[in-house]
C-alpha cells in the first residue's frame, strides 16, 4: 500500500515558559513534520507560542495544539479528576488560543494531541477521546486528532466518523508494546527502549510492514500515521536524526500528517 | 443622519471564575446588545466562557473578547509594564480562546475590547491601541476594536484604516467628560455620575445629537457607536433598564455594533 | 467527663480571592471558635488572609491553616495525584504563609485542617494524614491536626503520638454517618442532613453522650472535639446559630480547640 | 576597622519551578554565604524551596527569603502598581512560607531581599523599603533587610531603627556606580562590568576601603555588608570563584551577614 511509504514525525515543543527554557526546539523542529505546541496550561505562554508557531512555519512543519491540564507546577503530568465538561472546555480554550497564533502567521492548525495526564486519561477512558473529538468537530472539523495506536483502533475510528474528523494513530519509537498492542507501563522493566538502532528499526517496521515486535517477542499488527519523538535533550535529538536517516535511506517520505491523512 | 437612531449597549460579562461568581450576567445580558466576555487572564475560565457565550447567543447579543493582563489577583486592574510584544501576544491568545467557544456555538466574534489596566494603558499610549489593532487585522479583520471616544478620534480612525479593521467609539454613561472630550479622572470629584436619569439623558444626547455636556457645563461634540454599561450589582442593572427605556421611548434602536458599523 | 461540656465549632473562612467574595465571614466568625483560613492555593490571597486573621483575632477565634491543592480553578475540590512529598511541601508552604500573618497580629497558629480533595484524600489514605502530621511535628509541634472522627481513631491517635502533635477529631453537623462511623458518601441519598433542628440535636448528642445515630437508625459511639459548620450562605449561618443556641442552653461551652485539647 | 575584614556574598537561588530548572544552585551555593531563596511568586515552588533550603543548610549558608511580585510569566521583573498594603501582604506571605521550610530543617531565616521589580520599586520609592521593614519588624525582628547601598544610607538606617531590624547594605560586583553612589542604569552603556578581574578588585576595594571608583573615574565612599553575585550561568559562577579567591588571598573572611551584623 502507498501509505507504507509515508510517515509523520511529531514532537512536543513550545514547552518553555517565561524565563524558563525547556527542550531543544530549534534543533528538533527541523527534524520533524508535525509540532505539538503547548498552549499555556501545563507549559507554554503566549510569547513562546508565537515564537514556536513561527519556527514551525519556517521549517514547513504542521502546527498542532498540545493542550494539557491546568497544572503548570506539575507540568500537566498529574491526573486530576476534572469533569468531562471541564476537560472539553480546557481543550476548546487551548485550541482556540493556538489557532489565533497560527492565523497571525497565515497558517491553519493541523492537529490536536492532548498532553501528559490528559493523554493518559483518554487512553484509559475512551469517553475522554470522544469528548475531545466532539470539541474538534465543533470547533474546526479539519483538525486531526492524534491518538495512541493500539487495541481499540476500531472504536477510535468510529469516534472520528461520528464527529466528522480524521484520526491519526501514533506510535512511540522508544516504548515497548504488550501483545495486545497497548503500551507496556513505565512501571515495568523494559518499558522504554534505549537503544537508538533498535528504536529506529522498530519505526521502520511499523511504517513498512505495519508490525511491531511485542514485549514477549511475538510480531503483532500495529499501523501508525505518526511517530512520537522527543527533543528534550541532545540524546533524544540524536535518536530523531537516527530515525530520519533510517527512514530516508529506506525511501520513506516524512511529511505532516495533514498531507496524507 | 441615520446613525443617530441606532446605538449599541456593551457590558463586561463572564467575569466569574471557578467557584467565584461575579456580576449579574443573567440579568444584564438580555438588556445589552454586545457582550465583552472575559478570557481567563484577569477573570473568566473556560467553563465560564462557554456558559457566557451560550447566554449571549440565547439573547442575540454580539459576542466580543475582553482580554486583560495576566493578573487574576488584581482583576487586571493594575498597570504592569509588559512590553508591546507581550501585550500583543496576550491579546492574540485571549481572542483565540474565546473565538473557539464562539465557533462551538456557531458564532463568530464581533469585537474586542481590552479590560481594565490594559484599556487605560491604551488610552494613555496610542501605540498600544495600534498594537491591538494590528493583532485584530492579523487574526481576523472582521473584528471591531472598541476604543474610548475622545479627542484622538482621527488618530484612532487612521489606525483602523491602517490595519483594515472597524473601530467602535465608546461612551461611558456614568462618567463625566473634560472639555476636550477625555474622561474626568476617577480621582476627581464628580467623575462618576450617579443620578440614573441624568445618565440616561446623557446617553440620549450622545445618540441623538452627538454631544455631551462636559464637566464645565459646556456642550462638546462626541459621537459614539456603543455605550458602556455595567451589570455588577442591582443598581447598575437598574441604570441599564433606565437607559434602555429612554432610548426605546425616543425611537432609538439598540443593536449589536457589528450590524451597523 | 468534663470534656462532655466543651466543644469547638470550626468553619472554613477566608475563601475570597482578589475581587471575588466568597462566604459570609463577617457573620460566621463571631459564631465559631476556630477558623480554618484558606492559604492561597485553592482560595484566599495574601490580602484576604490578612483581613481574615484580623477578623478572627477580633472575635477571639482560634486561627488555623486550611491548606489545599494548587487548583484555584477547581477550588481544591478535585483529586490530583500529587506525590506525598509534593503534598507535604504544599502543606508546609501554606502553613508558613498563614503563620506569618498570625505573627504580624501577635497570634500563633492553633490548628491545621486540610481542605477539600486533600482532606478526602487523607480520609481515604492514612499515609497522607501521617505525612501532614509529620509536617506539623517538624514545623511547629504546638499545632493541632484536625481529622475526621471515625473508625480509624486509634490509628490517628497513634500518628499524633508519633509526631508529638495533638489530634482534634471533627464531627460534621450536617452529614449522615454509616454504622462503622464513617461518613455516608455524598452520592448516596440522605447523605446531607437538611433539618436544622435535627442537625443541632445531633451535635448535642455527640457532645453530651459521644454518640451519633447512624444511617440505619442505630446508635454508635463517636466522640468529637470540634464540629464543622459552614458560612457559605444565610441558611448555613442560621444553622450555626441554631447549634450555638442548643449548645448554650444545654450548658455546653464553646471554645477554641487549643484551650481544652 | 574589623568590619573591613569580613563580607557576605549573597546570590539569588531556588528559582526553578516545577519541571523548569533555572540557575546553577548546586555550584553557586557552596561559594556564597547567604542564599536569597525564591518563594513561589516570581519563581520557586514548594518542592524547590524545600530542596534549596536543604542545600543551603548543607553548605552552612544563611537562608533568606527572596519575595517577588505575583508574576511568574514575567519572572517578577515587571513593575506592577500594587498598593503598599498589597506589597506588604505579598512579602508577609512569602517570608512565612519560606520560614516554614527553614523550620522543618531546624533553621531560622536570616534575611529578606526583595526580587526584581519589587527591589527596583523600593530603590525608587523609599516608602516601599519602609513597608517591607515594617513587615519584618512585625513578623520576626531578627530578620535582616537587604537594601541597595547608595546615597540614602542614613534614611535606610533610620528605617531599620524605627522597626527594630538590622539593615544589610548590598554592593553589586558587576555594576557601575554613579558619582552619587547610585547604580548606573542598565540602559546606559558601561552599566555592567564584564571583566572578572576588575569586578573582583572592586569588591575588594569596597570591603577593604569602603570605596568604589564611580563611572566618572572618581573615588567615592560606599560601604557594604554583602555583595550580590550570580549563579545563572557558568561564567557567572566563574566570577564568584574569582571574587572568593581575591577575598581569601587578601585575608577577608566570607560569612553569612547574620554572623557579623
Amino acid at each position: 500500500m502507498e501509505r507504507q511509504n509515508i510517515i509523520d514525525l511529531n514532537s512536543d515543543v513550545g514547552e518553555s515558559f517565561g524565563i524558563y527554557k525547556l527542550g531543544l526546539d530549534e534543533e528538533v523542529i527541523p527534524l520533524i513534520s508535525s509540532a505539538n505546541i503547548a498552549c499555556g496550561y501545563h507549559a507554554g505562554d503566549p510569547n513562546v507560542m508565537k515564537r514556536t508557531v513561527a519556527l514551525a512555519k519556517e521549517h514547513g512543519v504542521g502546527v498542532g495544539a498540545h493542550p494539557g491540564l491546568p497544572d503548570l507546577m506539575g507540568f500537566g503530568r498529574r491526573y486530576m479528576d476534572a469533569t468531562l465538561e471541564e476537560i472539553k472546555s480546557y481543550i476548546t480554550y487551548q485550541i482556540g488560543a493556538l489557532q489565533a497564533f497560527a492565523a497571525v502567521d497565515g497558517l491553519t492548525l493541523q492537529h490536536v494531541k492532548p498532553h501528559g495526564a490528559l493523554y493518559n486519561m483518554a487512553v484509559q477512558k475512551v469517553s475522554i477521546w470522544e469528548g475531545i473529538a466532539e470539541v474538534l468537530g465543533d470547533t474546526n472539523s479539519d483538525l486531526i486528532l492524534v491518538v495512541l495506536a493500539g487495541p481499540n483502533r476500531r472504536e477510535l475510528e468510529a469516534i472520528g466518523s461520528r464527529y466528522g474528523i480524521r484520526i491519526a494513530f501514533e506510535f512511540f519509537a522508544d516504548r515497548a508494546y504488550n501483545p495486545d498492542g497497548s503500551l507496556v507501563s513505565r512501571r515495568e522493566e523494559g518499558a522504554v527502549i534505549r537503544d537508538h538502532n533498535i528504536a529506529a528499526e522498530r519505526v521502520l517496521k511499523v511504517v513498512k510492514e505495519g508490525k511491531v515486535i511485542s514485549k514477549d517477542g511475538g510480531e503483532i499488527g500495529l499501523s501508525a500515521d505518526t511517530v512520537c519523538v522527543h527533543g528534550d535533550n541532545p540524546e533524544a535529538v540524536a535518536l530523531v536524526k537516527n530515525i530520519r536517516k533510517e527512514l530516508v535511506s529506506s525511501n520513506v517520505d516524512i511529511a505532516p500528517m495533514g498531507t496524507f491523512l
